[in-house]
Formats: structure tokens, C-alpha cells, sequence
């Protein structure tokens, strides 16, 4: 059991992500768009916030398993950065253009083709960040991931490749907050050299690809493609 | 800190409680109401959940404070009785039947001035039932609000009526969750020799007539003055 203080702090956060929650239906409700796209967004929403407590669930979930997986890591980066981040918002957005869109089943279907595989490129991207970014460009701490422990795709198939020894090694840093740099650097290498940071290179250039020929689907107007090109290039080429 | 299994669990409450309060959303959306009533509705189904975790929130505050208070425990009932349970669920099904009764201002305060003294009534009745309700009836243990500590008006106006030996008494056995039935045969007579059961039936005897007195509102339609009349009578004779 926590202290008094710690229940009320913990309280009144909870409560507070409710209010988030719900003034975050404030907004829309009173943005000032016509009411068709308005109804039609109401259901992407919806959606999109049951699809999003799943995908957190995943990732709570998760932290308590006893083994890592490269499936399960990329089921959560699809349900929390490709619909969430990607796919939905892009629904979303075509309907508040034109409501009718709600009912134009290929244009929906091809951004999801084309949202899907992006986000999780995009989270993918993340992951290499989250190890070897430089502080200075993304403005979190060198190796932040391992400190965390945080269960990617990169360290469920950097422990996929390693023998015995380096994955006990690798285990036993996970999630130490106060890790060296110098220890940073050893497991940097030690990710490198298992060959985890290619095959994530890889996937990355096979989801953009995917992205990108979604893109040339007809229900797609040509004069999005250029936009939609940026994007997935902005989301994916993000330096190191 | 709590073990990893406690992290889960209440990672796990918070998303379900996320996901509940989405669907209700989603139960709205897809409740098949008029457009025109749906947008109405959103309007004040977005600021009664507004006021429903203001209301939470004093209620959590509350269980923090060094003092009890008459006045601060009424205004929770009003947040989250008064507004949450009756006023905004009428204005709901007024603009559900007519959505341009959401610009009839004059039939939404009459609503309110009905709506929330017998919301804070139905709390009072409450308040005695939770001491001196007959568990066949609630389906409450006896004296449930003294095993919870719960910081009622009723506990407030009788403590503000003991002297301090009595309020000692009552105070170290408040929220025991293990105290005796004769223990709460002791506290009940406390309660009621201190005046506090008389002047809350005084109280709500105020509320309901205040609230009785608001559906002769010109503004509300006679063919609805039975029920109002009806439903104020249920809520506040509960018997014990």
C-alpha cells in the first residue's frame, strides 16, 4: 500500500488524463466543422480510442513478460504508431475535407496501406533513435531506450541473435537508469554487431516501400501524392 | 513503490476505465438520436463529465483534508449528485426529445432549479441510509459509511455537534473497516443524540421542497409535472 500523499497524487492524475480525455471531445464537438464531417469523425475517433487502449494495453502488458518478441513489438507499434499516429488521423482528415469520403471505401483503405506500414517504419526509426540518437537532436538522453528497458523490435532482435553470454550481458543492463556512457557505447556495439540494427534498417526500407507504392492507388488524387512522399520521407530519414 | 504485478493491475484499471468512458462515447454516437439532438446532446454530455471529474476531484481532495466540513462536503454532493445524477441527465433527455429546447433557456434553469437541490437531497438521504440503512434494503453492509471513513455531510454536522470527548470517539473508529456491530449501535446513537439525523431530515425536507416548488415553473410543461413529482418522492423517501 502507498502512502496517503501517493494515492491522492495518483488520483487526481488519473482524473486528470480523464479531463484530457474528455476535453479533448470539447474540442472537436465545438471546432466549428460542418456537421456531416463532424458525424463521420466522431466514428474514426471513437475507433481510433478503442483501438489506442488496446495498443497501450499491449505495451503495459508487456513490461511484464518474461521473454522479448519481435512479433509482439510490432503488433504494439502498429496498434499505437500506425493507427494511431498515422492511419487515423489521416481517416480523419479526409473526411473533414469531405464528409463523403467516410463512404469512399478505396481512398480509406488505400491510406491505410499507406499509413499501417509507415507508422510502424516510423516507430522502427524510433527504436534506432532511442539507442544511438544524438542527445543534442533529439533531445533525450544517449541510449534513453536501455535505461528504460524499453521492449522494441531493435532489442527483441538484438536478444534473438546473441549467444548466451552476450544476451545475459545485454539482460542485465536493460532498464538501469544509472548505466555508464561507457557501457552505453559497449552495447551499442554489441546491438550493431548482432546485426539487429540491419535487419531493422531493412524492414524500415520494405514498410517505406510499401508506403510508397500505396501512394500511386488511383482512389489516391494525384495531387496528394507529393505531400503524402514528404511525409513518409520526413517520418523515416530522421537522422541519428 | 508497488511490485510489478500491483503496476499492472492499476495500468490495467486506468485503460479500462479510458476505454469505458470512450464507449460511453461511442454508445452516444451510435445511439441512432436525431442529428440536430446528437450535437445538442454533446454540448452537455461535455460539460457534465467536465463538472464529473471536478467533482471526483474534490471527493479524492477531500479524503486528504485534516477537517471535516459541512460546507465543502455539500458542494461535492452538488457536483457529483446533483449535476451529474439528475440536472445534466435532464437537460440530456430535453434536448433528446426536442433539440431546440437547448436554446430554451428559461426550461433548462427550471430543470436546474428542480434538478440540483434534489440531487444534494437524494445525497442527505444517502448520507443517513449508508449509517442507518437496514442491509436487506441497501444491500449494504450495516453502518458502511463509518467502516469507510466516508466524509459525509451527516459525519460533518455531527461532528461540529459533539463536544470533544464525543468527537475523539467517533473519530478514532471512522473508517475501521473491521468495527463491530455494537460499536455501531454506539455510533449511530451518537450520531442521532447530536442533532446531526434531525438537521439533515431538515435539510432535505428545505431541498425537496425547493425543488417541488420548481416544477410549477411555467416553463415546464404539465404533462410533466407528475413524473417530476414522482421521481423527486422516490429519490428523497427512501426508507431505511
Amino acid at each position: 500500500m502507498n502512502g496517503l500523499a501517493e494515492q491522492f497524487g495518483e488520483a487526481a492524475a488519473v482524473l486528470l488524463g480523464d479531463l484530457a480525455l474528455v476535453w479533448s471531445d470539447l474540442a472537436l464537438n465545438t471546432s466549428g466543422i460542418p456537421t456531416e464531417s463532424l458525424l463521420a469523425v466522431h466514428r474514426i475517433h471513437d475507433e481510433m480510442r478503442v483501438e489506442l487502449m488496446a495498443g497501450q494495453y499491449l505495451d503495459v502488458r508487456e513490461a511484464g513478460e518474461n521473454t522479448y518478441s519481435v512479433e509482439r513489438s510490432l503488433r504494439i507499434a502498429r496498434y499505437k504508431s500506425g493507427k494511431y499516429t498515422i492511419e487515423r488521423p489521416l481517416h480523419i482528415g479526409a473526411v473533414i475535407g469531405r464528409p463523403d469520403f467516410s463512404k469512399n471505401t478505396n481512398l480509406l483503405r488505400a491510406l491505410s496501406d499507406y499509413g499501417l506500414p509507415l507508422g510502424e517504419a516510423f516507430q522502427l526509426r524510433d527504436d534506432l533513435l532511442g539507442i544511438f540518437g544524438d542527445p543534442s537532436v533529439t533531445g533525450k538522453p544517449a541510449g534513453d531506450d536501455l535505461r528504460e528497458g524499453k521492449r522494441t523490435v531493435l532489442i527483441a532482435m538484438t536478444l534473438e541473435a546473441l549467444n548466451q553470454d552476450a544476451r545475459t550481458e545485454l539482460l542485465s543492463h536493460l532498464g538501469s537508469p544509472n548505466i555508464s556512457i561507457e557501457k552505453i557505447e559497449e552495447l551499442r556495439a554489441l546491438i550493431t554487431e548482432s546485426g539487429a540494427v540491419a535487419r531493422v534498417e531493412e524492414l524500415i526500407s520494405e514498410l517505406s516501400e510499401q508506403s510508397m507504392n500505396a501512394i500511386q492507388d488511383p482512389a489516391i488524387h494525384p495531387s496528394s501524392r507529393e505531400f503524402l512522399t514528404y511525409i513518409a520521407q520526413s517520418a523515416v530519414k530522421r537522422s541519428a
